[in-house]
């Protein structure tokens, strides 16, 4: 019902959230990367409808997030792959587990970890700035205008308070 | 109609993303972190019924993410303050942000940039590893159980495969 008026906002937020406005296709994502990557494995860890699965299926492939594969042909069965696209979700998993972990785990801990392979440690995600390595916090940053902002619906007001931000001007 | 399931599952991911099942949730956080935090303002920029709006920043608040406060009171008039569990969800939007920067700006460029006011740089934020500072991606990654896991809705095939991963065993 969100989805068209979402998709014309001029926000990144508003364009990678349209594709996630269905909780369930975060867990598909999860799924695959994790490799849990076959239709029926999926249906069955989510315990979602198959008429569910099939649509949000559908819509990962058809944005190019995953792709679909032949794994075997008697009978013939698939399974889905991620693209850049869709492995590139997953600093947003990331993120959202390490939310869900800090606020919902409760008593019993969180229900998964992230081991770094690299360094061996089971680790977190923490955001930090590409060009210092600083954590990024709401605090030590602004939000600006960037090259393709617009004030428009989902912007009317955000578009612009950031313009007048941006000492140089003329930028939004 | 997905929420109640989505809370039950054993999984930080489907419990922070609970929160998000609709997709204005992330928009109203974009709004209120980014200082766009008064009702009316709200209502205009995301060109959303005040009806919705109410419904999503009531959620906010009784999940502890949002605080009202009165800052006027003739006429009285509202604004809402992120707690510290809703300033945490900022790595959420930036990790969105990102992702929909590089997918979906297109020939017009991100309609934002995050300025790291400690260093000064335009910036996005980068997945780091919380031990040793590398970039966490999915290759250089494994999940695996933790202690508040179990194998139920939304976890039925993924827990057995974590445990599985698990050399020491036992943790699921």
């Amino acid at each position: 019902m969100t989805r068209t008026p979402l998709a014309d906002v001029s926000c990144s937020i508003a364009r990678a959230m349209d594709l996630f406005a269905d909780a369930w296709t975060a867990l598909i994502m999860r799924d695959v990367l994790s490799g849990v990557a076959r239709f029926d494995d999926i249906a069955h860890d989510l315990g979602i409808s198959r008429k569910v699965l099939s649509a949000r299926l559908a819509r990962l492939v058809q944005e190019g997030v995953l792709r679909r594969e032949r794994y075997q042909e008697a009978p013939p069965r698939d399974h889905y792959l991620a693209t850049d696209k869709g492995r590139e979700l997953y600093p947003v998993l990331l993120a959202l587990m390490s939310w869900g972990d800090r606020w919902y785990a409760g008593a019993a801990g969180p229900p998964a970890r992230i081991r770094h392979l690299a360094c061996g440690q089971d680790t977190a995600a923490v955001p930090a700035c590409a060009h210092c390595g600083e954590v990024l916090t709401v605090d030590n940053t602004t939000q600006l205008p960037g090259p393709g902002g617009r004030t428009g619906p989902g912007t009317r007001v955000l578009g612009p308070l950031l313009a007048a931000r941006e000492p140089e001007g003329g930028r939004a």
